[in-house]
């Protein structure tokens, strides 16, 4: 089963694509493959192409059989491409081992589910990269600190699923704790340097969580390419630095930071904001855009760092873990001086019970 | 490129056996693989079997071509596989990729070279369960102690390629340190519990670096199973722990330990033993089975370890490291009274400048 490339839209309508693909007609995989090729269709061309899907019956026990050819008609019905939870790893393994096998590209989206448009974001730019796109679901204990909210993190399966399904992700992979960590679990991954910082200094072991669960997904799955939010961007640059570092074979990709109309960069823990402190959230960003201008008019690190933490206590957040302005690549500390990147100004401060972290190029 | 199942032997000489593989006339790896099958049917066959080898031609760009049939006459000469040494992580994927992509199983035996026959044997069990062997010949810095023979330890890679390519290994990966722990190298990976008694008090952090370079090994080859000698018993334990918990996705394989006619476990360090004491390294092994077969008998754990570290001094060890019993899995202690296994009685012991380890099973 190969899929084949579409010609490039714009064309003009009304059109006849040909669509050619070896099937097993005695597959579900490949029937249900069918009907995806008429959702993709629908999706780039839309409703006004015509389209004929061009069946070709491959028998592997005979490669000599002559091609028999079998015209299927486009539905006029929107179809929905076929979606699919599973829970193990055998599951997630036969799926994307299936894919893998006729020729497809596999991406892989992690989520600590709590889904909203920055979650849909990735998944949308995962299927620029692959075929197919498996989101994990997971909320992983073990990034979570003793005093943290991993109680409260808030979880909704049954959303989050639909959500998914509705942005085009073929399989949800949510997996039970014993799945993930089984009697007897003993293994660790640390990354010293860019895990030290910002977030590693605030939250002691979040980052070994990070490393090993995210290293567990990535070798559960098996995918060709993983999607990372830029809004984590120390998370986005420990996971570059260990998938480098343990050869997996996988690329990582980040994606830019969703945001809402104010500027506030969307996270699930937005969700635990009053509406007064949902006023004072959205400052941050607007500190961090200030503190990029600066550091561009050769104002002094150290001077905008001390400018930016005066910010976010002006704007009414209770604690400030940091402001700081950082290397892109190591998150080093480039010293008090002027500079110009390339670069990285992150902030990490909280409001009531909540922790929001943020961050920002410097280019 | 698909290979055959060869008929089973023994069948009646002289006989004809038509190998059909599917072949690319203009690729290197094919036609190598092509005096590989002669070669695998000599060793299989005998010299007095005929073999029929025909070659068909396939076209990527063009499935519908007529197959060609070529037949090729069967040398006589003694054939020799192709052998390979890669040094880096792209030219060893670019060769396990062809290999899997034709559908052959590949094994991967990780040596940090000075190989003896102990080595050829876990080759010749690697053999047994896939199409493909590689061995990776790597002196891991991270594994050794400040104090310990990183600088000592036996190299000689021109000897360690000749044996491979005579035990029927196909493929050495010999990397640089540079090519394993590039600039900025930052993770590390540890195991609790299995890693903490025995060679982990011995040998501070030696486990964190088996376990992080065998993780590296395992993800830059991406064998379907891997082989590993008993003689390293924790070790063996630490990283099948480590795969379990890492879901990476490849089968470890323990073999037995090989042993000289006295009982000595084969070890690239008894390269250092004089005459002397080399004699009292033959009496390691004769301590361990004893140490059995007093368990077998009933006697107390307790006294068993005792007898064994008695038993090691008045042959003339000048440190004990350990002389334990253990359960098999987990490494946990058993207590001190009497006790049937499944387990592993374990020692470590120096004599010179050279510090040994064997280990036997209590079943």
């Amino acid at each position: 089963m190969a899929m084949v490339d579409l010609p490039a839209p714009p064309f003009s309508f009304p059109t006849t694509i040909t669509l050619a693909c070896d099937i097993d007609l005695n597959s579900t995989t490949d029937s249900a493959t069918m009907r995806r090729f008429q959702f993709v269709n629908r999706n780039l061309y839309g409703d006004a192409a015509s389209t004929q899907v061009v069946m070709r019956a491959v028998d592997g026990m005979d490669a000599h059989a002559a091609p028999r050819h079998k015209p299927s008609p486009f539905s006029r019905e929107p179809a929905m491409p076929e979606f699919a939870i599973v829970r193990t790893v055998a599951d997630l393994r036969a799926q994307v081992g299936a894919w893998k096998r006729s020729g497809q590209r596999v991406a892989l989206v992690p989520t600590m589910g709590a889904l909203h448009e920055g979650h849909l974001s990735l998944i949308a730019l995962a299927k620029t990269r692959a075929e197919r796109v498996v989101a994990s679901v997971f909320v992983n204990p073990t990034q979570f600190g003793p005093n943290e909210d991993f109680d409260a993190y808030p979880r909704g399966e049954a959303r989050d699923a639909e959500l998914l399904a509705g942005a085009g992700c073929d399989l949800m992979f949510a997996p039970g704790v014993a799945e993930m960590y089984p009697q007897g679990f003993s293994t660790s991954i640390s990354v010293t340097g860019v895990s030290e910082p910002l977030d590693g200094a605030a939250r002691p072991g979040h980052f070994n969580g990070v490393a090993t669960v995210v290293t567990k997904l990535l070798l559960q799955c098996g995918p060709d390419v993983a999607v990372f939010g830029e809004k984590d961007y120390q998370q986005l640059q420990v996971i570059k630095r260990l998938v480098r570092d343990l050869d997996i074979p996988v690329e990582i990709i980040g994606a830019p930071t969703s945001r809402l109309e104010d500027g506030l960069a969307r996270s699930s823990r937005n969700a635990y904001l009053s509406e007064a402190e949902r006023e004072v959230a959205g400052r941050m960003n607007l500190a961090l855009s200030e503190a990029v201008r600066r550091l561009k008019a050769g104002e002094s690190v150290e001077r905008v760092e001390a400018t930016g933490r005066a910010a976010l206590e002006r704007a009414g957040f209770q604690r400030i873990d940091y402001f700081e302005v950082r290397n892109a690549d190591d998150l080093s500390h480039p010293g008090p001086g002027p500079w110009s990147g390339p670069g990285r100004v992150l902030a990490a401060a909280v409001i009531g019970k909540t922790r929001l972290i943020d961050n920002m190029a410097v280019e």
